[in-house]
């Protein structure tokens, strides 16, 4: 045990750093219980057909900026990046759980606003909401969303399937989330230093509406159904592509080797980038919010994918000891950095 | 629809009001969807059997104060609220999920000691902790547990089931967390004028231990299936008797007569009610926090339960014509108020 007097700041461990730490201990009591922590959700088996459970934690000032964000979208957002965590383990979303601290300063009116966004999700997605808590919160705005999908034992897919020679997929494109972010905290900017000047935004919808608005990937999970492809592993893009590759491969126990040319950018995505001084593979590397699903296929699989203009091959997978690398345009090798997003 | 300049304060609904007022238009899409918002835990069927799912929201300066609240026993608690939510469906908790939101005033040690007590817990009722999410908070501790359970369908037991002339019982003694609360409070305050005093909460064991270890009554659960009594209607004592009282007997469409003189009351709840100048009888029907189950049974289970000092019938069921009443100790009815927990 540690002694009383010793002090070890959070962010010296990061977020999953804190998270390996004090889930090491846990012991599982009932044998249902499939996987604990450490995927994109628990799994908990009853006869043939499993639940798998994943909860987020959205807070003002961390996850979300009020200033620009509205309610609606907020709420609408607060349910599919959960849902983008149900469709990672190749399963179905049916029942979410929302609980909401809010403080004072929010009116009916906006809270209802922010619910419309929830129940629009649902109705989206096909999905209950069954339950929840609310209560006064002193601070900001404290959304808590669970989500609870189903899928047949055989049909669920872990971190930590990939093997050696498989091929590295990724779905939609990468980086518009985070470049839209950007986009939306220079013109906050401006906007703080010249309130006469008004937002600037327009032409750039797409990349506002992978911000504000996501998407979770439930087509992607039936179109891999429909081709009868399983994945080896698959995972979904909250914090960047680099960070998710990173679980894939030390869940895995395998390297994988990325090919900068075959990272897809959406044109928008590239040139805002570049019209605000950032990299384009960065953004897409560590940029986050992406909510698409990446994933490891057999290479048996590869004629049935090959052709789809949703689903992008962007490396293979190898040995552990080869770690993780990525080739860039001008052919030379890179080690990978995880850069997720620091929660500390 | 309400227009947009129209602002409607959170306080003139109450936490139940704004609740029925954004869940009243949800529609659900599965048919094993069997219990949505509205009961201790939503239901969804599995076959013969069911997940039941409840999930809690537990803020800083909201609903606990880290002045006097040591963190093991936060961890505990915010633990056992949620399990004590599937009892109150006559279910047995299974997993639970964990969100936390840390601001930068604590270390890893503070959080080890938060989540030793949230393991302590999940060993003592054999629940597996399964996942969660960890993230910064700008403001102070946000904790969200999601606990889920599973009972056969013919077990559960509603808040809707209470029939005219079913009696009602309550397991365990009322007040004391909150008479443990008050007196946490008057030392905090009693310290903050003068450094130089020292708590005195010597002798003052178990209703300290009820406010700050509370325990769910997965021995009562357990009892009643021995008993084999099925409660007709059952729910948790969080928020105060009289508002438990009032959910049972809306959701049944059902009157419910109390007897004053019924209500436990243990002595050192009593006596420092008396002595901090709190009437113990509203103590325990407005208190809360006691986590105590609330239920109703058949006359025909009477005999089975009359002799067990565990539980305590307090009550009967009536027409829904008469209404919530109090019969005082001096014989005079009292038309009862739901004093809850105010949440805005």
């Amino acid at each position: 045990m540690l002694e009383n007097n010793t002090r070890t700041s959070l962010e010296s461990l990061g977020e999953f750093g804190l998270i390996t730490h004090l889930t090491k201990n846990i012991q599982l009591h009932h044998s249902n219980t499939l996987k604990g922590v450490g995927d994109d959700a628990a799994v908990v088996k009853h006869g043939d057909n499993c639940s798998v459970i994943t909860t987020d934690l959205l807070l003002e000032g961390i996850h979300f900026d009020l200033s620009f964000f509205p309610l609606k979208h907020l709420g609408y957002k607060a349910i599919v990046v959960n849902l983008s965590d149900v469709y990672a383990m190749n399963a179905i979303p049916k029942q979410v759980t929302v609980s909401l601290g809010i403080s004072s300063k929010f009116s009916l009116e906006a809270i209802e606003e922010l619910y419309a966004g929830m129940l629009a999700a649902c109705e989206k997605y096909q999905v209950d909401l069954v339950g929840g808590d609310t209560t006064a919160s002193k601070q900001g705005l404290v959304i808590s969303v669970t989500a609870i999908g189903e899928a047949k034992e055989t049909d669920l897919v872990y971190r930590n399937g990939a093997k050696e020679f498989d091929l590295v997929c990724v779905s939609g494109d990468l980086g518009g989330a985070y470049t839209g972010f950007q986009l939306l905290e220079r013109e906050k900017r401006v906007f703080a230093s010249n309130p006469e000047v008004q937002p600037d935004l327009d032409g750039y919808d797409y990349i506002l509406e992978r911000q504000l608005k996501p998407e979770a990937r439930k087509d992607i999970v039936e179109l891999l159904k429909q081709l009868d492809v399983k994945p080896t592993s698959m995972i979904d893009i909250s914090d960047g592509l680099a960070s998710e590759l990173f679980h894939l491969a030390s869940q895995s126990n395998v390297g994988i080797t990325l090919f900068e040319e075959k990272i897809p950018i959406d044109p928008m995505t590239y040139n805002t980038a570049r019209e605000m001084e950032l990299d384009p593979t960065l953004t897409a590397l560590s940029g986050g919010e992406d909510y698409e699903l990446l994933f490891t296929i057999k290479q048996a699989d590869y004629e049935k994918l090959k052709n789809n203009p949703d689903i992008t091959i962007i490396g293979h997978v190898t040995d552990a000891k080869e770690g993780l690398h990525m080739i860039s345009k001008s052919g030379n090798k890179h080690a990978l950095k995880a850069q997720g997003w620091k929660a500390f």
